[in-house]
């Protein structure tokens, strides 16, 4: 049976270079050079069988991807650029070598478009269900990163893609939003940004408090993904799914973006008060936050 | 039923100031300023219930103490100081707030001594058994990271503490060896260094491939541990469970420290070739990697 230094042995050959990395990786933790000028930005998410994937329906090389993706999304949110990454799998007992290149390759798939290295991790194995995380190290590389809470009354409220019904295959395949977020922040007049994860209706709640702001979202602008449609068959209307699906892992921006011909959506305005608020034919009503929540 | 917002929101009344972050936490990713004389150095480590902990024995302070404390440990294996760490949290669903408090409060236990601030992190609840995760960031301070590859033919081996039995209870309650190692590393004497982490007889050959290098153990000067003399009631020996027990976080110093009045034990010698041996009542026999590892 390989052992998880069969996998480190194959690891170290698929090491790409770095000018991030003057110590060889292999080593108990890796050494970086960070650039004086660029601000860091750190975080990590984690991605765990029957919760964000399903190892029964998925690849690992889909799984691997997801996991990385999710992480870049979270750099898209802040307008970094992904420079670097770390990773743990727990794998459950017996699941191969193979299996385990695959989930590195899906990382690697969705890292290397943006230069981003994989300088370390950790593997085990246990009796247990799949677990992987990514740990991305972000550079700011001139751009302020934007925050939760920089949000204004008057402000416009903008999506940058189609939501509702990822769970159809959308949650695995969706790409991260950074040369998109690097073109929005560059204009200076973005306030806020938050990658859509938990569905609009939980995430624009966390700009309003970081913000100490309203806002306003108007029904019939809300671009609403085909496979919200789609998915209303079982009774709940597309624009719920737009609402508060989770995973569509497009950008919620504020600012002043009116005119520019940016490839964003203007949904709604940030208003004074603390109230998170829908406008359906005519009617104001409270945008409750029915996204996402993990129960503990 | 409390969720991950709940614990989130408890979360935020426990953050520490830092000199480290100027933008204030709960956002996508945490932003640090990194010093430009300080190198940066990443590594992440996992725990895995029935692996790594027990959660019917060991109470989730313990856990979150020990998820720490072996990050550290990677720390002092490079001679860096801890600066911040961003954790993830597997749950097993209705664990409940309190639990999940508690593995923070581990965390902290053991980082806050270091000055170590926890800047971000991932809480998820699911099917499956607890799994904790710490990414840590360490900067050089200073002194040079000490890596796996600077071993040389002539050097001293050394150990830091009495090694075999960690799993009678130690492997939970370890202290991190940073100030020790800070104190080795100042003395320009050092040349290679890694962590006790997989057992003596596994971890020695890292720093062997790594600096092309072989080694001879002297078995009769390998400070045992009082656990391993009682374990090896089971008929395996106390100089058996010092070589190739796991887990006992003491480091594994190669150098010329011979007279110093470190707080050290010699226990051989760097040879030349690449052969990891050990001498043992007047004969040498190769020392086998009988420590622990993953199987896939």
């Amino acid at each position: 049976m390989p052992g998880e230094f069969d996998f480190i042995n194959w690891l170290r050959s698929q090491i790409r270079p770095s000018s991030f990395v003057p110590v060889p990786q292999g080593d108990d933790l890796a050494v970086l050079k960070w650039q004086a000028a660029d601000l860091l930005l750190v975080g990590v998410d984690q991605v765990l069988d029957g919760v964000h994937f399903d190892t029964t329906i998925h690849s690992p090389r889909s799984i691997g991807r997801k996991a990385m993706n999710r992480n870049l999304s979270d750099c898209a949110a802040m307008a970094c650029l992904p420079a670097a990454a770390v990773t743990t799998a727990a794998l459950p007992r017996g699941i191969g070598l193979d299996y385990a290149k695959e989930l590195y390759l899906g990382l690697r798939d969705a890292a290397d478009p943006f230069d981003c290295v994989i300088v370390g991790g950790d593997t085990a194995s246990w009796d247990g269900k799949l677990v992987l995380t990514v740990t991305i190290l972000g550079r700011s590389a001139g751009v302020q990163p934007i925050t939760r809470s920089g949000a204004k009354v008057g402000d416009g409220i903008y999506v940058t893609g189609p939501l509702g019904g990822s769970i159809l295959g959308r949650h695995m395949t969706f790409e991260p939003r950074i040369t998109l977020s690097r073109q929005l922040a560059a204009t200076g007049r973005v306030s806020a940004m938050i990658d859509l994860s938990d569905g609009l209706s939980r995430d624009l709640p966390h700009i309003c408090e970081g913000s100490r702001v309203g806002a306003v979202i108007e029904a019939e602008q809300i671009p609403i993904h085909p496979d919200a449609v789609t998915l209303s068959r079982d009774g709940r209307s597309p624009l719920d799914h737009a609402l508060n699906d989770g995973e569509d892992y497009e950008l919620l921006v504020t600012g002043t973006l009116d005119g520019l011909g940016l490839p964003v959506t203007r949904v709604g305005s940030v208003v004074g008060g603390n109230e998170v608020s829908l406008r359906a034919g005519g009617s104001v009503e409270p945008l409750d936050a029915r996204g996402w929540e993990h129960l503990l």
